[in-house]
This record gives structure tokens, sequence and C-alpha cells, in this order.
């Protein structure tokens, strides 16, 4: 005990290297911002992807029933196997599944959100020193997530002028023999090492945050499409590993699920699409006659990128730079392209497209 | 693209080593035995630890009202800080602060269970390659956890012939320059390299699972004892950004969490301690008459252990094959010891003490 006497004298206690790997661009960077709105305007935040966040987009009133009904019946308070109730994930599988792509309970992991999807698939294919390839422009969390758990990434290029295609010729060359998977869009599926044909096993990682507008609810999935039963050797067990780590999704949620997928009516689904085709082709239209802004029309995305020619505004040193400015002189609140990484402009701002009276005051 | 078709052709995918690594005992012991309960008596388990599980332990109904509530109040869908909203941090800190040891908002972290404050928790303080002490007898998931990550452990010992006070001489011995943390009973608390003292920070895990009796709903939390300021250098940082790896817990139990600690009348919680209270004595009771058994009365836990002489049963060859052999012949289920590792007794039995009816079947 002299030796923890005289070590209690100089406490030094250091956060792991894993904490100091996990980065959040979005945070860093805008923790680090000078957020000073102009004060005879009122803030216009478009920085932020929740779609709740004014109110205008709320979710079906049958999502709601359905969680009161999942209280009430008193079933759902109890642990659920670590990969989610049975009932839950054949609600899953009924709703995703198609001829081509069959899908059964034992093909759905339910998670903690769609982040945990993402945490368990990079974390069962991947290890340490392997590489993992991501798309650029692209979700932050990919990079966060693998960083954090000591593996590589490497960007491949998404081609805005053909519609987001994949340039394939330069993912080709990145790949090694320490790639582990490869990260595609849309649905955020997963496709390990392949040119992408139609029997690669894919992990398809996806939520009720986006389409049903919930995302504090953190209800998310891992479908597991894997035809030619490559998984079954090694990665199914694996995931199920994973998941008894710290669990699933609440089971309250989970309860709700079958109600949710089920009873939403069609013409919510519709609404959603509408409302945000609307307001992605206002900024489109709006912006596009800026000269030196140049923005890009989103297919399916939250938000809209708009590149800036920085010819054009020999005022400003930088993105961060100019976001500053567009909060003190408009009051409105753009997220500064170096959270999204991006192959070929200078710089972009992420414009959020879901909050149609607000976007009609910027303009 | 020549590679990638001659790769094609051996798919091979393995599963990363740190799922492999990732073990949980109970699933593994369980899933392996035989069980086969006699078909003429109905199956009593007495392995699971879910106090929801037979019907008998329902929650309070303010605790449900205050789901409802938070659903329908529609303020509680979006996206909330990746440390829990302010509002329930506060009301987390205000239902445990004492004069002794203050907290406030800015000291609680909500987490996904309990189970992910005990990963963010070890997460932070060790790397791999250190080592953590854990007690024995203990609660499995420390090890599942740490050993997942790459860290080692030590087992020190609990006593139970002295009220399971820890063996202080045997945990020191264990210290060495690796030693990040040490995890302490009850209430789950860490503490960091030390004798116990005072001022030493401590970073205490809970949730709501055990005493408002809804584990499924994966609602807990890290509480930050650290008055001499230890953890402001790194550890809280670090906390912050692991959290913004898959975020917290579902919004609606966080929207619900002020009234679920303030509305919950204090008779609902005298009423399953006495509850589980009555059980552990009809068990200990009943138990101690039987020649060769030696039950441990627990302070505070949901289990009961038993230990068992194994001269006084020569027909049986280990826990698992008595465990095996009640289920066939009592069709009664009890968790054997290998699960739960102890350092004296040759093998123990897990009784569950939660489910009255039933026990009282059992003898
Ligand atoms: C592409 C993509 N993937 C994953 C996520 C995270 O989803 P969740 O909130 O369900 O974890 C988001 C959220 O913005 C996203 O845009
Ligand atoms: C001591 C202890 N810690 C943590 C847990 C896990 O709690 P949660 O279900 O909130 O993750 C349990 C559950 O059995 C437990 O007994």
């Amino acid at each position: 005990s002299g030796r923890l006497k005289s070590r209690r004298t100089k406490w030094n206690v250091h956060a792991s290297e894993m904490s100091k790997r996990t980065f959040n661009p979005i945070r860093a960077i805008v923790d680090n911002m000078r957020i000073e709105p102009n004060p005879n305007k009122a803030m216009i935040s478009l920085s932020i992807g929740d779609p709740t966040i004014f109110g205008n987009l709320p979710t079906d009133d049958k999502v709601l029933q359905a969680m009161k009904d999942a209280v009430d019946s008193g079933r759902f308070n109890g642990y659920a196997s670590s990969i989610g109730y049975q009932s839950s994930r054949d609600a899953v599988a009924n709703f995703y599944s198609c001829p081509e792509s069959p899908l059964e309970a034992k093909d759905v992991i339910l998670t903690s959100g769609c982040s945990q999807a993402i945490e368990l698939a990079i974390s069962v294919l991947a290890n340490p020193g392997q590489n993992i390839l991501i798309p650029r422009p692209g979700f932050s969390l990919y990079k966060t997530l693998a960083v954090s758990l000591g593996i590589e990434i490497k960007h491949y290029n998404l081609l805005p002028e053909r519609s987001w295609e994949i340039d394939l010729k330069q993912m080709e060359a990145l790949i090694d023999d320490k790639t582990a998977c490869i990260i595609v869009f849309p649905e955020c599926k997963f496709i390990a090492l392949s040119s992408l044909s139609s029997n690669v096993p894919i992990l398809s990682c996806g939520g009720l945050a986006k389409r049903w507008l919930v995302p504090g609810w953190r209800m998310g999935w891992i479908l597991i499409h894997d035809r030619s039963n490559i998984f079954n050797r090694e990665i199914r067990a694996g995931l199920v590993s994973l998941s008894q780590r710290i669990l699933g999704p609440c089971t309250i949620v989970q309860g709700a699920l079958e109600n949710i997928l089920n009873k939403t009516p069609e013409e919510f689904y519709d609404g959603t699409i509408s409302f945000l085709k609307y307001n992605a082709e206002l900024c489109f239209d709006a912006l596009s006659m800026v000269p030196g802004l140049q923005p890009i029309r989103p297919c399916g995305a939250m938000y809209l990128m708009v590149g800036i020619d920085m010819d054009d505004f020999p005022e400003f040193e930088s993105d961060i730079d100019f976001t500053e400015r567009l909060i003190a002189e408009q009051s409105v609140f753009c997220l500064p392209a170096t959270v999204t990484p991006f192959h070929k402009r200078n710089l972009e701002l992420c414009l959020k497209t879901n909050s149609a009276v607000r976007l009609e005051e910027v303009f």
C-alpha cells in the first residue's frame, strides 16, 4: 500500500486511445465556429440532419398509436433476444422481402439506430489494420466509426455529373489485400470485396429514423442479403456475438414495429417525399441564379450541396469563413464542406431541404 | 478486374477478431446444455435475470403513464444530444445527488442500458493490453466487454462469510502498472486505481432495468463522481466522444425519465424489495435443510448462489451435469456456476429469487 499511496499524490488519469481516435467532424468543426447570428434576423438553422426539428415534418399518428399500444400491452418490458424479438424481425423481413432478394426473420438483426447497424457491420467484417472503402461525399459516421475501431478508410468518388454514379475505375484502384468491405449508397448497403455483382453478400443497414421521421427512437436494423450462403460460416455468428455486448433497441419500439411498418399509410411516405422534393427544387432553382454558386440536385438525400467558386468570392478565405459570415449577416446556418469532404469542388455548403417555411424565408 | 474475378471464385469472408473474442458465457454454456424437462412437470426457469418474465413483478403504472405522455407530447421524436437531453440528465442528477456527493446534469451521461454505461466506462479508461480488476463472483458482462475490447481481466475475491466484503489484500496484490480501473459492487461503481478512498474519481453505472423493472427499455447512465476534478482533463471529453459513436437511449424513454424518477411512489420500491427478500428467505431456508447444499444469503442481488459439496453428490460429475439432471427430473432450470466463476466452493447454482409463486412450487 506504500506503492498505492505514493501514486495517489499524482492522479493522472488518461483517456483511452480509442476515445481519442473517436472524432465526430460535425461536432468538432461546428463547436469551434463563431456562431453569432444577426440580431435583427431570426436564426435559420440548416445544419442539422434532423427532420423533426422545425415541427413541419411530424411522424404519422399510426406510428405514435403503435407505441402507446406497445406500452399498454405490458408485453414488451423485459429483455428481448439480443438480435431482437422474433416477431419484430419477422415484420422487418416481410416489409423488405422481395422475390429477387427474399428475407426471413433470421436475416434481420435489430440495432440501436442505423448507427449501431453500421458499427456492427464494420466490426464484424474488418480488423484493425485493414481498410474499408467509403463514398465521397458521404455520411461522416462511417469514418468516425472505422477510425475509432483502428480500421483505415479510403475514399472512392461519387460523380455528381452522372447522378452520383460510382467512379468504378477509381474505386477498383483503391482495393488491395487489406480491403475488408465497401460501403455503398443508396440505402447504405455494405458490399464486401466485390464488383457489385448479384451474388455478393450484402449487409444492408437501415432504420426508422428518416422514413418514419423518428430518429430519436434509435431503431435500426441490418438486413443480411446472402443468397450464396457466404456469411453462414462466420459472419452471422459474429453478428450475434457482437449484438450481445450491449443488446439492441428499446423493446417498446420493437413491440410497436409490426404496426409501424404495416399500418403507416402510403400517403405518409408520399407526402414526405413530395415535401422534400419541393424544397429541394426551391433551393436548387434559387441557388442556381447566384453567380459562383453551383447547387447539386440531391437524389434522395436530406441535404443539398452547393459548390462555391472561390474566385467569385475573393473576400472569403475558406468554407468556414463563408459559413460564419452567412450566420453573422443573414442568420442562416449551413454546414461547411470540411465536414463532408468532396473531391472536386473547392468547397460546399450543406443545406437541409426539409424545412419548407423557413427555406422560403431564406430566398 | 481480372484480380477481382479470380477472387470471386473463392469467397471466404472471415469474421473479425473482435467478434470472435466476444464471448457471452451464459449463452455459450446454456446453448450447449441438454435442456429436456420432465414431461410430467411444468418447467420452472430460474436461469434468466429478467424480473418481468413471470408477470408477477410488473412495473408501476406511473412508469407506463410517463411513457405514453412522452409519446403524446410529440417533443421527443428527434435526435437528443449524444449524452442525452439536458432535462433528462437534470432529473437523474437530482434523483441521485446527495450532500456528500453532489451531482449536476454535466455529471450524467445517458446510455443504452447499464450495459452501454459499462462499455463506455471501460472503453474510456483502459487500452488494449491494460487490465481491469473485476469481482468474483460477479456479473459476466464485465469480462465479455473487456475481453472483446482486448483488455485483460483479473479477478479479485468477494468473501461470502463476510457479507461479500472485498478481499483487499488479494485485490492489492493483483494491481500492477497496467491496471486501468477496478470494478466494484454494489451499484456497479467503477473505481480507478485506488484503495477506495473518498477522493477517488468514480464512474457509477446504473439504469432503469432492475429498480423500475423494465430491462428491455435500455435506459442506463453513468454518474461521474469526481470531486477532485481528476476526470476533467481527459475522461469527460473522452466519454462525450465515445457517446457520439452510436448515440444513446431511445428519446421516448428519455422524455419519460423525469416523471419515472419523480412520480414512482415509494411503496413501489418497497414492494419490490420485500418481495425479493421474502423469496430469498424462502429459498435460503429450504435449501439450508438439504445436506450438502450451502445457500449464500444474497445482499441486494436478484440471484441466490448455492454451494454444492460434491462429496455429498457422488453420482454427478460437474455443475453442468447437476443442472441438466435437475431439469430432467424436476423441470427446474438453474444456472450452473461455470457461468459466474467463484473461487472457493466447488460449484454453485444461481436461483432467481423473483418468482414467488413458482418458487413455492419448487420446494
Ligand atoms: C446515411 C446515413 N446513415 C446513417 C445515419 C444514422 O442513422 P441513425 O440516426 O438511425 O443512427 C444517418 C443519419 O443522418 C445517415 O444520413
Ligand atoms: C450487475 C449488473 N450490471 C449490469 C446489468 C445489465 O443491465 P442493462 O440490462 O441495463 O444493460 C445487469 C443485468 O443483469 C447486472 O446484473
